[in-house]
């Protein structure tokens, strides 16, 4: 285990813990005491079908859906008990640098999509007693966790909403992931995970928030010097007073296992390997959400599948922010899009034969 | 200088050497004895109207374009004098490995699209006397180079075609630059630039390789399994046994100074900054043919630039391929398209009042 500050309640919090005890993995392995930290907001009502789960994206917490949620907006903590789950490997929850040895740093165990979706359902279910789910939604690799969810379980979800992702990862995501994982590895103060300080890793994190500059936003937004929308005067500000302090902060480990986690999400592991099928098992109300801008989970893609899930729309979001649009620093603009569609799914009649 | 089979007519040729002499640089250094290497086609006829220019891209050679020229062609050699100039730097001409010391590798001047385009203009003019190009055309950095040409000579460029190139580099497209760039600084192996073979530099090599897997291609590429037309038979093997291959053959300092002009491309630095005023001054016939799928020369960044060229066109070319359309391995559905536009472009009068 090593310290990092960054992944505290003073700048995540707050958050809870729950600890699933002894975990076992997809691939074999186990995480002993493995915990997951979220963060809910209303209140459970005693029908327990006003839930709302929210798994979280790559490098971010549960702080990062904070401007999703608000009193009249569509995720309303009056009307709902919002869940917000922080993926394993991400920092809060059991990873790599807070998980003791054997299992920690370099050790730490392959986590998938699927995990992920398994240790939630078991905290859900055995904490609050949840048995539906009014609405699963989450951004990019919240999203791959929301299609997880709405195909593995299919009768406890009935409505969802994946945001800027895809239910099967698709091979040019896989290398673009790859490029972001070397540019971490890459750097011999890595050394194979076993670093004292994310720190140390300072120049690899440079480089992976550098292929986020090109990859996470859309030759638009520079263009239009989108910058501006996240509060900094100039293209450097945006590179070295924004995405490069964001990521130095991170430990690298933790990014190394999302990572390998977002390269390989994919429903059809359910189906062996037939992703219509999986798609077809959706009993949810779906809203497939892409982001018109997004280089690396384009409509296009996102359509391919929406049209293979049975009770589904979908709804392109605008923004010349392209991926990091989830990071909705375009405030209203961004939100309303957001609070429209949820409001309108949320309304979505759910019928009995479903229910 | 050291040794890179490489760059030999075995791989390359053939070309021939055109030595300037002591070649001054517009950011006030000389590369001594400067070399352009170029290939020429068909005869230059007795008015010295019938030549077509033609300037690499990055990484590319004089053979890269090969699929573009033949009998019956729009490119004929038949009735034009065709000269392919290789780009100073791209390990041909005068470039780091090949520079004896005190200007060779690390030590090898910043070189600007418009220094390559003074030397290609002091060699047409010297070498074979002429005043006039029926033709200017190039892809990707060939294309920036055609931009100059029209920008800087605009008397003497009757017709250009940029194929997948701006005029002005984006913010977007120099950060992209910028990790192709670090992908190789970042080897311990590039040693600043002081290395003894580019194999000591492959772990480099290969992750500039990765990236331009992600952002040369396009996702649709690899949805359809685009690499099928690349002759081979897997994901993997267009990573490890074409992409990988490709570039570990090259020059590290050659590919960096490359990347470096790329970055800094822009025709108004003829104009004070003024975009407009530049591409305002070209009196050539001008079709803009940028590639729908590119991911970083995309179609709306040519398409503003076109509207400010008085004369021209756009003419969009449809590749899966995205900005690597430009290795024709689409074979005729790819050559078709260029055919056409520059058979078009090259039937287009040229005003007696411009000429």
């Amino acid at each position: 285990m090593i310290k990092n500050n960054y992944y505290t309640q003073e700048f995540h919090g707050p958050y809870e813990l729950y600890n699933l005890g002894d975990f076992s993995l997809e691939d074999g392995e186990n995480i002993p005491d493995c915990k997951l930290a979220y963060a809910t907001f209303g209140e459970l009502n005693d029908a327990k079908d006003n839930a709302i789960l929210i798994p979280t994206w790559f490098s971010g917490t549960s702080k990062a859906y904070e401007p999703y949620i608000g009193s009249g907006r569509a995720l309303d903590p009056e009307k709902y008990f919002i869940v917000i789950v922080n993926q394993i490997g991400n920092g809060l929850s059991s990873s790599p640098h807070n998980t003791p040895a054997p299992f920690g740093m370099a050790h730490f165990p392959n986590v998938r999509i699927g995990d992920d979706v398994r240790a939630q359902h078991k905290f859900i279910t055995e904490k609050y007693g949840i048995q539906e789910l009014a609405l699963v939604v989450g951004g990019s690799m919240g999203a791959q966790q929301t299609y997880e969810w709405a195909v593995r379980y299919p009768d406890m979800v009935k409505r969802a909403a994946p945001i800027a992702g895809t239910a099967k990862n698709t091979s040019h995501d896989f290398l673009f992931t790859e490029t972001l994982n070397e540019a971490i590895t890459s750097d011999p103060n890595w050394n194979g995970g076993n670093y004292q300080s994310c720190r140390e890793v300072a120049d690899g994190l440079k480089r992976h928030a550098k292929i986020w500059s090109v990859m996470g936003l859309s030759t638009e937004f520079y263009k239009k010097e989108g910058w501006r929308l996240f509060g900094v005067a100039s293209l450097d500000e945006f590179i070295a007073g924004f995405l490069e302090p964001l990521f130095i902060e991170m430990d690298p480990n933790a990014l190394l296992s999302m990572g390998w986690k977002w390269q390989r999400g994919d429903v059809s592991r359910n189906t062996n390997g037939n992703l219509q099928e999986a798609l077809g098992q959706i009993k949810a109300k779906v809203y497939v959400m892409p982001i018109d801008e997004d280089m690396f989970f384009p409509p296009r893609d996102c359509e391919e599948e929406q049209k293979m899930i049975p009770n589904s729309e979908l709804k392109v979001i605008r923004s010349i922010c392209g991926h990091f649009a989830l990071f909705a620093a375009e405030g209203k603009e961004y939100t309303d899009q957001i609070d429209k569609h949820l409001s309108e799914l949320l309304a979505e009649p759910v019928l009995e034969a479903i229910k």
